[in-house]
C-alpha cells in the first residue's frame, strides 16, 4: 500500500492510498479517515460505497462526514467504483464500465478479468484495511449512495452477521427493475435474470436475506427516483418480509452531494450507536 | 441576475448565480446559501472570499459551512476571485491574472479594464445581494482564505463600520512582505509601494485602521506559512496598535479545504454571535 496524500482534518487524518489489487489486476485507490484515538485502540469502521461516475474523491471532498466520524470515533473508508487504467475495457455510457462497477463480479467478456468489485469490496480491501489501519473488524457498518447504496444493501444482505449496521442514500434498490441495473447486469453477468437476484436488494430480501435494521434517505426531488431508484419497491419488500427498515423521503432534496452531506452526520451517528464496543 | 443552479441542502437553498458586472465588464458567477427563514425575514450575511486559483465552487463544495449557517440563520455569499473570459488578460502563473484578482482595482495595463475586484466586492455585488436576497445589509460579516483572507481583512479595515465581524483562514497578512503580494501588486497597481498600503492588512492597522475584533486560524503545517503568509506580522501589528485579535495556530493543519472545513463551523458561530439582530 502506498500513501498518496494525508491531510489533517477535523481532529483526525484524512488519507488517500493506492495498492495493486489481485482481484481487479489494477492499481486501486481509496481514502480512509482515521480520527485521533488512544495508542493501540481499535475503532469501528464505516464503509461508504460511491455512485456512478464517482471515485473515492467525491465523498472525501464533499461528504461532510469527518466531523461526525471524529466525534463518534469511527474510521471512514471510501473505495473507488471500478477498476481504472488503459488496459481496462470501458463503455461509452457513464453507467457501465469504468466508474460503474456495480459491486459485481463480472462473468461476461471483456469484463470478467478486471471487473471484480464484489470480491474486491467484500474480501480483498477489508483484509488490507484490517492490516494497515487501527480497525476493529468486528465492528463494521456500511453505507453508500445510489449505485453504492445498492452495493451497501446487497453486500450487507449477502454477508449476514458481518455488518452491524447498514444504511443508504438514494439507493438503487432493484437492478432487476431499472434501466441502470438491466444494462449493467446484462453486461457483467449475462442475460440470465435469475443470476441477478444476488445483486438486487429487494430480491435478496424476498429470498430470505436479512439485516438487523436499515436506514434509507431518499430525496423527493431526485430526478432518478421514478425511473431508476424506485424506493417504494424496497419499502414493499421490507414490509412483506418483516425486514425492519426506516425509509425517509426527504422533501425537496435531489441526488447530489448537497443532499448526501445534509444527512451524512445523522447516518454516521446512527451507525456509531450500533457500532459501540 | 441569472440562476445557474439551486440545490436544497442542510435545510436551506444553495444557489449559484451569474450576472453581467459593470465593474469587471464580464459575466461574474457567485454562490449564495440562504437558510430557511420566516417569510419576509431578513438574515445577516457572511461574505467568504476565496484564495488563489479558486472560484465560488471550491468553498461551495468543500467548505462545510451550510449546517452552521442553517443553524445560525446566516446567508453565505461566495464570489469568484477574478474576472473570467476570453477577453480577459491572463498570466502564465497561478498567482496572477485569472483566479488571482487580489481584491484590488488595477491601475496598470492591460489589467485596469477588467481587474476591478475591489469595487466589485465592496460596491457592485453587495448592491445585487441586497436587491435579490433576503439579506439584512446592516448585519454583515466577512471572512476568507489565503488571498481571500487578505481580501476580508483589508476590505473590513478600509470600510470601518460596515462589517460587524471579520475573520480569516490562513490569510496573506502583508502583500508588501511576500512574493505573492509583490508580484500581484506590482502588476496591478504598479511599482510605487506606498500605494500598496491600502491593500496590506498590517499596513492598514499601522496606519490607524481598526475593526472591532478579528479571528484568525492558521495551520502550522501550511507550506506557505513561512514565505507567503507570515502570520506573525499580523500578530505584531495588532499588538503594537492595540487591535483586538484572536490568532490561533492550529497544530498539524495545512493550507487546504481539509483545514478550512475543520474550523468553518466555529467561524460561522463566531460571526453569528456578532451578527445577532
Amino acid at each position: 500500500m502506498e500513501t498518496v496524500s494525508t491531510n489533517r482534518s477535523h481532529g483526525g487524518m484524512q488519507g488517500v492510498y493506492k495498492h495493486q489489487s489481485a482481484e481487479t489486476g489494477t492499481e486501486m485507490a481509496f481514502s480512509v479517515f482515521v480520527p485521533d484515538h488512544a495508542p493501540g485502540a481499535k475503532l469501528p469502521v464505516l464503509w461508504y460505497l460511491s455512485g456512478l461516475t464517482c471515485t473515492h474523491a467525491n465523498v472525501t471532498e464533499k461528504g461532510e462526514f469527518r466531523a461526525a466520524c471524529a466525534q463518534h470515533g469511527v474510521i471512514f473508508v471510501a473505495p473507488d467504483t471500478s477498476p481504472r487504467g488503459d488496459d481496462v475495457p470501458d463503455d461509452e455510457g457513464y453507467d457501465f464500465g469504468k466508474g460503474a462497477g456495480f459491486y459485481a463480479d463480472a462473468t461476461q467478456e471483456p469484463w470478467a478479468k478486471h471487473f471484480r468489485m464484489r470480491s474486491y469490496i467484500e474480501t480483498e480491501l477489508p483484509a488490507l484495511i484490517a492490516q494497515q489501519f487501527p480497525a476493529d473488524m468486528a465492528r463494521q457498518g456500511i453505507t453508500g449512495h445510489s449505485m453504492g447504496g445498492h452495493g451497501a444493501l446487497t453486500i450487507a444482505l449477502r454477508n449476514a452477521g458481518r455488518f452491524r449496521s447498514v444504511s443508504a442514500f438514494s439507493p438503487i434498490v432493484s437492478p432487476l427493475s431499472c434501466p441502470w441495473g438491466e444494462k449493467a447486469l446484462t453486461g457483467y453477468i449475462g442475460g440470465e435474470r435469475a443470476a441477478w437476484r444476488e445483486y438486487d436488494a429487494c430480491a435478496l430480501i424476498e429470498d430470505g436475506a436479512r439485516v438487523p435494521d436499515m436506514l434509507i434517505d431518499q430525496g423527493t426531488a431526485d430526478g432518478f427516483l421514478e425511473e431508476q431508484l424506485k424506493t417504494h419497491l424496497l419499502s414493499e419488500a421490507c414490509e412483506k418480509a418483516g425486514q425492519s427498515a426506516t425509509i425517509r423521503m426527504q422533501e425537496g432534496y435531489d441526488h447530489s452531494y448537497y443532499f448526501i452531506s445534509t444527512f451524512m452526520a445523522g447516518h454516521v451517528a446512527w451507525h456509531a450507536e450500533r457500532l459501540k464496543a
